[in-house]
């Protein structure tokens, strides 16, 4: 499979939604990011289509009958309050909803000269859309696919075996919660937790001391395979509906305690914060990018995690960053500042990888569920995804321009990543943000 | 909080549904416990309650007007193909079930008379009925909370270090797959995965070789907290709506060498099987027990895990059975084997205390979330509730009437798990069976 490479990516393109055009929006017409939101004060979710600074009403779009050529079924589910029934088709489907929306809303288009007549019926500010998680996650799986995330952690826990032996084969993961998957600008409770301070005493139960973010990149499944039936590695991709950016929350004093063996469970489980918007695999075409070149000595993959295409477009070139704005920041006017970057090339699986090998005992996935990838870090100091690296386990505290430093999070603090892609050629697309504030423990 | 007996326990009860009278069924008058089925060929999931050999269709029941003076809303409730929404309530509303469930089927009622005459309309018979997974299970915990698994296990793989430091304090718990959970009587798929045979040789990738069940119980969810808002312990029992079987079938082969560390993933997620009745917390009221009472020198529990009732009901009184059956077996007509026994008494730590420890941090448990107890195993030889323990990892392989050996499960071979409650005084109750078959590898 080569990317597909369509006329929805010309960086030519116009909108005639203006704020779409400016070169700058994470959002322009080559995007087309799908999200659910509420407007305004209405009940009812409805699926949008990011579109510059405004979102489609795809519910007002489609009794408009501006989907029409889709069919009655596409048409349906564009009405729905989730996206899960999109998801549900696959890659192609939502290819065609891709194709329709550009068509409606280029400026050099019929469909588009009708619906620029309609603009207040069809848009939606995205300053009035309360976005939500973007759909009904069945299950999340949180996934740990960089090589230096893992060898980074992984001394500070285990100085002499810093990666286990499994690293290099398995593309290791476990079951997170999706109960507690919330959107971008959710506010997040620090939580309580059990914690052994120190060795020689018993343990405690009070409010985290060591909060942390993991800088991560979320993959939404669309299509479905029936328990018992693998889904090779040559067709994984045919089974990824888009990406979004994820902070995994972590309480890092809760997790050394209570991790093994079993792996972590409450550090991570009070809340999971998703970016609302959805770059489709679509989207993305001109931004793969070959796979992680492994080191020489570095085991191939199995055969059933072997992909021939991966050498020249298993990853995607997606830039990450992390921004952090304090309470006093906040207080003074100054701004958030960036504290890392992340490179999401530098991971040493694919996503293809992680879902041939989740569904390789035959488990199924279902259209909504949520892949993690785990903490994008790459090999310099500047791109450490988490501050429990950044600050080495809390021996090398930040230092931030307000005078303040940072161990872990205080209370107060407000994590923001971002993410673009960006390459000669083609239209600079983005990811929106992933936002949280730190709220003190009840 | 003290159990709530009420004359729906009464074991002098008789029930016009002549097979729940016979003294040996696991669903007498006093049980009545709830699942989801399919009628014979027809589509529509309703909810049904075991009643003998018979399921009381509640669709039908509501529809004839049986329900009505429960209010419109559960009336409503009762005619959905979950029981989800009936979850979403809390205790209060599925004791008035119960009530009104036991009034309509005892022999000595006024209701029970008329609906007497309506049998053909009310009920299913139990042959026909094809059992579902008996809720929308949002996401699916996995405990670890017999000390006795814990240590046995943990003395295989860490022959000096079996019971790990935070055992005693913490109960362990890790997310699992939602989406692989079955209902008894679906067969198993030997799963794929990638294994280490020997530490000096690369890992290879295929059928699992060492297949094994768990013997488990688990508990549904009712009533739902907010995220960031924990249940405490003193409230636990409150959202517990019932108990179930539960089988955390396991590849141990793929378990070792995948879980570190980050925890079991591929070698628990291609299959979870559960009983369809589920027994509620009201109809074991009768069959409460103390906690497990702690050995002299092991720390007491947090204040948070702190119940002052433990020591009086905190447990339930359950015996649990393991029977196996092979191909071989099969063939020659002879009956499954025995070849364990637990009791859910034994477990280190109750049900209430997992359920407070998992919304200690905030954590939101959503109706129809299901928690799994981890293996119950016991202090004796015949107690342990897994093929690893009772073989010691393969070592010992266990010898069946038909002349055959196991170390784990071969393809064909079927295993059950039985549970039931007994006590002078009282009525004995049920589970029925969760049972599944292992299938060879595609």
């Amino acid at each position: 499979m080569t990317p597909n490479i369509d006329v929805t990516h010309d960086p030519a393109l116009r909108s005639w939604v203006e704020s779409a055009n400016d070169g700058t929006t994470d959002f322009p017409i080559q995007n087309l990011p799908f999200g659910v939101f509420r407007h305004d004060f209405e009940e009812r979710l409805r699926i949008g289509i990011a579109i510059g600074d405004q979102v489609l009403d795809c519910l007002a779009a489609a009794r408009a009958g501006y989907f029409d050529a889709l069919g009655p079924m596409i048409v349906d589910m564009l009405q729905s309050w989730s996206l899960n029934a999109l998801m549900s088709l696959g890659r192609e489907e939502a290819r065609a909803v891709r194709g329709a929306t550009s068509r409606l809303l280029r400026a050099d288009t019929a469909e588009g000269t009708s619906a620029a007549t309609k603009r207040d019926l069809l848009l939606v500010p995205m300053a009035l859309a309360g976005m939500t998680v973007p759909a009904e996650i069945g299950d999340y799986t949180d996934f740990y696919a960089s090589v230096f995330h893992a060898s980074n952690v992984g001394a500070l826990f285990r100085p002499d075996n810093p990666l286990l032996p499994n690293y290099k084969y398995v593309p290791i993961g476990y079951h997170g919660r999706a109960s507690s998957i919330v959107a971008s600008g959710t506010a997040v409770r620090r939580p309580f937790g059990q914690t052994r301070p120190a060795d020689t005493a018993p343990p405690v139960f009070g409010p985290s001391k060591a909060l942390d973010y993991e800088l991560e990149i979320g993959a939404f499944i669309c299509g479905a395979n029936t328990l018992g039936d693998p889904v090779p590695i040559g067709r994984a991709e045919e089974r990824l509906f888009g990406l979004c950016l994820l902070n995994d929350w972590s309480a890092r004093d809760i997790q050394s305690w209570e991790y093994q063996p079993l792996g972590p469970f409450l550090s991570k489980n009070f809340a999971t914060t998703v970016s609302p918007w959805i770059v489709t695999t679509d989207a993305l075409a001109p931004f793969r990018a070959p796979a992680f070149v492994r080191p020489p000595g570095d085991p191939a993959p199995l055969g059933y995690l072997t992909d021939p295409n991966d050498a020249d477009h298993g990853g995607f070139d997606i830039t990450l960053e992390v921004l952090l704005r304090t309470a006093r920041m906040r207080e003074v006017g100054a701004p958030a500042v960036h504290i890392s970057r992340g490179d999401f090339q530098s991971m040493y699986w694919t996503v293809a990888q992680m879902l041939a090998h989740h569904s390789s005992n035959g488990c199924n996935l279902r259209p909504g569920d949520l892949l993690g990838s785990g903490t994008v870090s790459g090999p310099e100091a500047g791109s450490r995804g988490c501050l429990l690296e950044m600050t080495r386990r809390g021996a090398e505290p930040l230092s931030l321009p307000s005078g303040e430093t940072r161990t872990f999070l205080e209370d107060g603090d407000e994590v923001t990543f971002r993410g673009w892609c960006e390459r000669d050629g083609a239209a600079r697309i983005g990811f929106g943000e992933c936002r949280g504030e730190i709220r003190p423990a009840n």
